[in-house]
C-alpha cells in the first residue's frame, strides 16, 4: 500500500550498544525490516547472539529491554564485507574511524542514517535532529550529485548534542540566540562499553571530562542551528557555544544545565510557551517513532530527572525544567533539561530521521 | 607558652554529620580542647555513642574516619541548656532554625563559629572563608560593640560557596570579575542525614534541584569577595553570579563547572600562576588546620575528580582543573573546580577560621 | 456478567512506596476500581499529589512508572477514620504497627489483604502466596467464624520470604526439604523510603543487617510450606532455615543465593524441569495479575541480575540461575534467585492473591 | 644492622591495580627498596606514568593513595626481559597467564611472592595467608631442592580465600571444622580494570557471578588450612565448602556471609573469644605490614560495612560481625566478615608474607 513505505535495512555495529538500540527500536517497526547485521571481523559468521558473547562466555546486552528473539540467530556479516543485495537503508552504528570507510563504501548504493561523526562536518552533509532542522535534509541530493552516489550519509550529532539543539531550536526562532552556555552530566550509556567507563572509575564520582565533547557540541550546535542557503550549503549559526561536559554515575540521560543569551527580552512564560509548542507540524506527521511532543516543560522544580523522566515517550522527549530568568547573559534564561542519550540521542532518533526521509522521498 | 594558644571548646549540633566532622577533626587539635558537647533534647544526658543511635539500633556515623573513642562516652547535654562555663569557644554545627536560636544564646558570652546560615546576612557578621577574606574578620568588634556581648558569632559559608570564592577571589584581586556562571554537582554529605537524600532517590540520577543553594551562592559570594568599609560594613561586590546547583551520587567533594568573566584579558597561563599562588601568606601563619596551598591547578584533563582529589591535604585544597578560555564571557576563562564539602566546606574550614580569629587575638 | 468480578478497593498507605505501587498496578485493573484512599492523619483531605509532597516541596513519587493522573487529585482520607461505605476490599500497606490497629478495624466489615506483617503469625491467618499455598486460603474462614468478622486479614508475606518459598515450593513437593540457607542482597525500595535507607549509607557499600527480617523469613517459609489441617490450622513445616539478610545498592529486586538439602537426591536437570513447570495450573486461571510462569530458569551463569530480570513479566516471575549441585548439604542443590520485592514481592503480589481469592468467592 | 633486613625487589605488572597498590604499599616501606618496575611491552621504556596513560589520555591510577612521587619517572622494563642483577625480590601482580610463564622465568634466581593464581596448586608450592599458615612455608625449600632454583614462587590466594581462611583457621584450631557455606559480595576493585566491570553493567545491579572464584575458594581453603606432612607436602583439609560468589557495586572490601560447622558445640562468646584472640604471636613478630590484630570482632549489628570497616588497619585486619548460632548445619555459627580485597587480600598480603619469609632466612 502506497501509504506504508518498506525498507529492508541493514544494521552496521549491530554489537555495540548504540546498534543493539537499533535492534530494540526496529524489533517491530512498521515500516523497516532489519534484513542484515554487520560487525566486526571478529564476530563474522556468528549467530548474533554468540557474537555478543565476551571472552568470559557472558552475553554483553546492555539494553533495558531484552534482546529481540527475531535476531538471536540471524547471522552476523563482517561490515566491510556487508552485502548490499536487498538492503535498502543502513543504520550504521559503528565508531567513528571505521564509519569514514564503512560509509564511503554504502553510500554510494544505499542511504546511509549513522550515529558517527565521521562525515558530520563535510559541507554537503547534515546533521539531522528530528523536528529541528529538517530542512537541511534536502542537502543529501548534493552528495548524489557531486559524489555521484546513490545513496547518501545522514549523520545524526554527538547525543549531547541533540538535547542542547532541540530546546534552543525553538529559542533562536522566536527570539533569536546570542550566547550559550552548558554543563552536561552525561549518562554512563554514551560511552558505550568496549570499554566504556569502568565501575571503578565512576562510583562515587564525577569525571570532569569527555574527550572531544566539547568541540562537538559547539560545532554541531552552531551547524545545526544553521541557514541553508540555496539548498546547497549551510551557513553556521553565528553562536557562542561553551560547554564543560563531565560524566556522572547515571546510566541513560543526559542532564545539560543551559545558560541562553536571547536576542531579545522575553518573559519565562513566553519562553515556556514557546517550547512547549515546538515541533507540532513534525510530530503531526504521523512518523512512527516520532513522541507525542518533542519538548515538555515541567514545573515541579525537582525535574527533569534522568531516571524518573528520562523513558518519557519511551525516550524521544526532551524534558526542560528549572526555568529561571538568568543575571549574566544578556536577555538571559538558564534552564536544566534532559535527554535520553540512546533513544532520541542515538538509535532512534536515527530512525525517526530515516522514517522522515522514507516519507519525504529522499529515500 | 606563649605560642601555643589553648582554648576550650563546645560543639554544638555534635551528632549530626557536620558535628561529627567536628569532632574528627577536632580529635588531636594542638589548641582545641572539646570540653562539651550539645545536641538536641533527646539526646540530652546519653553517652556520645548512645546519641548517635538510631531507633533501629545502628549508630549513625557518617565520616570515613572512626568515631575518636575520646568523645565515645562524652555526655551530651542539651545544646538550649548548654553550660559555658569553662567553655572558651563554641562550634556551631545545627540547623540554621536553631542556629538563630541558640546562636544569639551563646554570642554574649563566647565567641561561636558557625557552619549555620542563620547570621551571615546580618550587617556586622562576616562570611569567613580562610585566605580569602580574613580582613572582614574584624567586623565581629562591631557585633560586640552594638550588641553589647564578650563573643560573636562568625559563620563560614554555604560549601557550595567556598570552593567557589577560593577560586574567584585571586581571580577578581589580579583581573578583576565581571560575571559568574557556575554549575555545581553536589555530593550526598552535603545535605545530611535528617534525612538526607534518600539512597533511591539519588541512584542512577541526579536531582537538578538544591532549595534556596543557588540564592546562598550568589549572594554569599559577592559579601565575601566584597569590600571592608571603614572597618565597620561590607559592601558586597558588584557580580552577577548565575548558579545551578545539583546533586550528584558521590559521597564527599563537590564539582563546580565555573565560567568567570574577568576585567581584563589574561592568558591561561596567568591566570594559572594567580591561582597556584594564592594565599601564600595565608598558609605561612602557621596555622594548625591550614594546608600548604589553598588552590592546585591541575594539567591532566580529566582531573579533579571527587574520589581521587577531595582528599588533597586533608580537603583542605581547593583543586582547580580544565582550565580553558570561554568564548561567551567576556574575557572568560572556565574551568572545574573541586572543593571538599565536610572538611574545607564545613568542620574544618571553621576551625581553621577559629585558629585564625585566635591567632589574631580575636578570640 | 459472572465473569468479570467487579470490586471497588480502598489502599490505605497509598502515600508509602508500597501504596504507590498498588496503584499503579490497580491503575487499569480489570476487576478492581480503587475508590478511596487513605494514610495518615498529616494527608488527610489533601488531594494525592498533595499529600506526597514533602516538607521542601518535592512530591515523593517513588515507582518507575508515571503516578496515573486518575489518582492526582483523588482525596486522601485517614486512615483511621476510613469510611468503608461503598468498599468491597482493602489494600494494606501500612507499618506493622499501624496494620495491627487499622486492619482489626477494616476487617471486621471487608476483605482486606495486606502487606504488613501484623497478622502474619495468628494462627488463623494464613500467609499466601500466589501459586504456592492457595490451599491456605480458606483459613480465613476460621477468622470470620471465631472473630465473627464478615471480613478477613489475609496477609502476604515479607518481600524476601516471597521469591525464596517460590523457589523452595515445587522443591518440597517434589522432593521434599530438609533444610535451607540463604544470604539475601535486598534492595532498597524494600526498605521504604520514610526514611529508607540513606544514599550516605549504601553509596559504595552493604549494609549486613536488616532487623527482624531473617526471623521473619525464617518463620514466613515454615509457615507457608506447611500443611494445611482439617481447613483449621497449618502445621509449619519442619524445616531449619538459616538466613542472612544484607542491604545492596540496587533500587528494585531482591538476589537470593539458596542452598538447600532435599529429601532425595535429584538431578541438576530434574530439578530445573520441576521449577520451570511449577505453578502452570495457577497460572492458567485466567487471573489478570498472573504471569504466564512462576519461575523461569536461566542456563546463563550471569543470571539472574537485579536490573535486567526483575521486569520479567512486570516483576511477576521469580527468575532462577545458577543451578549447581551442592556438597554441604545432604542431597544438596545451590542457586541464585531474584524476586521483584516491590511487585510480586509486595503490591502486585497482594493483588494476585486478591484476585484468586476473589476468584473462589472467598471475597 | 641485623635486625633491619633490606631487600631490593622488582614489581612486576606494576601498571595494573594489584600493581599500583604494590607500590603504595612498598613506598616507604622499612625493609624493602623498589629498584625495578616491569610490565608488559607496551609499557617497556616508558617512564612509569606515561605508561600508565590509556589511549585517551587519561593517567589510570586506580589507588585511593596518591600515585607516589617516588616512582613517577622510574622507567618501566618489559616483563620478559627483566633485569634480575641487583634484584633480591621478586613482587608479581600479574595475570594468571603471564605469571606461569614469567614467575618459572624469575624463580630460578629470586625468590617471587605472587597474587596470581598460576602456581597455586602445584604439590611444592604453599599458598600463603599471613598468620593462618606460616608453617606452610618451608615448602618452597622442596622447590628449591627440586626444581634446582634459587628462588621460589610463594603466591598469595585469591583474595575472597583469604578473608574467609583468616576467620576459618581460628575455628578450625579450636573446635574443628566440618562444613563451610559461603556467600560473598565481592568488590569491583577486585575485577581489575583492564577491562574489569563496566560501570552500565554494576550500576544499579549485582552480577551473580565471577568466573572460576568459587571453584578458587573452595580448593585454596582446603590446602590452606591443610596439615604439612613431613615439611615436603601439604595434606589438603577434608572440608566440604560451598562458594557462591557475587559482584556488587563496591569499591573495595569483600563482604562474606559465612555459615560453618564446627567439630564440637562452642558458644558465641567461646567462638569470638578464640576469633579475637587469633594471630597474636604472628601479630608480635614485628613485621612492618603486620596489623595489631588479624581479626576483629563487632557487636554493633550493622557492621562489617565495606565502606566503614574496610580501611582498620589500613586493610589489614578481617573483620567479623553478626556472629549467631545456625541451626542447619551441625554444631553450627554464622556470621559476616569484611576482608579487604587489595590490601590483606592482595599487595598488601604478599608483602606481609615476604617480609615473614625474610624474617625467617627464607628469602
Amino acid at each position: 500500500m502506497a501509504d506504508t513505505p518498506r525498507r529492508r535495512v541493514a544494521v552496521v555495529g549491530a554489537t555495540g550498544v548504540a546498534g543493539q538500540q537499533f535492534l530494540v527500536a526496529l524489533e517491530r517497526h512498521p515500516w523497516f525490516e532489519v534484513v542484515a547485521l554487520a560487525a566486526s571481523e571478529r564476530s563474522a559468521g556468528k549467530p548474533y547472539i554468540e557474537a555478543l558473547r565476551g571472552s568470559d562466555g557472558a552475553v554483553r546486552w546492555g539494553c533495558e529491554e531484552p534482546l529481540p528473539a527475531v535476531f538471536r540467530h540471524l547471522s552476523v556479516q563482517a561490515a566491510e564485507k556487508l552485502d548490499l543485495n536487498g538492503v535498502d537503508l543502513v543504520f550504521s552504528a559503528v565508531e567513528s574511524a571505521a564509519a569514514r570507510e564503512l560509509e564511503e563504501r554504502f553510500a554510494p548504493q544505499v542511504p546511509v542514517v549513522s550515529t558517527a561523526s565521521a562525515f558530520r562536518y563535510e559541507d554537503d552533509v547534515p546533521i539531522l535532529v528530528p523536528g529541528v532542522n529538517m530542512q537541511h535534509a534536502v542537502l543529501v541530493k548534493r552528495q548524489q550529485r557531486e559524489r555521484n552516489w546513490k545513496g547518501f550519509v545522514a549523520p545524526i550529532p554527538n547525543c549531547t548534542t541533540t538535547g542542547l539543539v532541540s530546546a534552543l531550536a525553538p529559542l533562536e526562532r522566536a527570539f533569536g540566540l546570542r550566547s550559550v552556555v552548558v554543563t552536561s552530566l552525561q549518562a554512563l550509556s554514551g560511552a558505550g562499553r568496549s570499554p566504556g567507563v569502568a565501575g571503578l572509575d565512576i562510583l562515587d564520582n564525577v569525571i570532569p571530562y569527555i574527550p572531544k565533547e566539547e568541540e562537538k557540541v559547539q560545532s554541531e550546535t552552531a551547524k545545526i542551528l544553521g541557514r541553508l542557503e540555496g539548498g546547497e550549503r549551510i551557513v553556521p549559526l553565528d553562536l557562542p557555544v561553551s560547554a564543560t561536559c563531565t560524566r556522572v554515575n547515571v546510566r541513560d540521560g543526559h542532564t545539560e544545565a543551559v545558560w541562553a543569551g536571547l536576542g531579545r527580552s522575553a518573559s519565562l512564560c513566553e519562553i515556556a510557551s514557546v517550547l512547549r509548542s515546538f515541533g507540532r507540524e513534525f510530530c503531526d506527521l504521523g512518523l512512527p517513532s516520532a513522541p507525542p511532543a518533542l519538548i515538555e516543560v515541567s514545573d515541579d522544580p525537582y525535574r527533569p530527572q534522568p531516571r524518573i523522566d528520562r523513558g518519557l515517550h519511551d525516550g524521544m522527549t526532551t524534558v526542560v525544567g528549572r526555568l529561571r530568568a538568568d543575571s549574566v547573559l544578556q536577555n538571559g534564561v538558564k534552564f536544566v533539561l534532559l535527554s535520553h542519550n540512546t533513544k532520541m540521542g542515538a538509535a532512534k532518533g536515527a530512525i525517526l530521521v530515516a522514517e522522515y526521509l522514507v516519507r519525504q522521498d529522499l529515500s
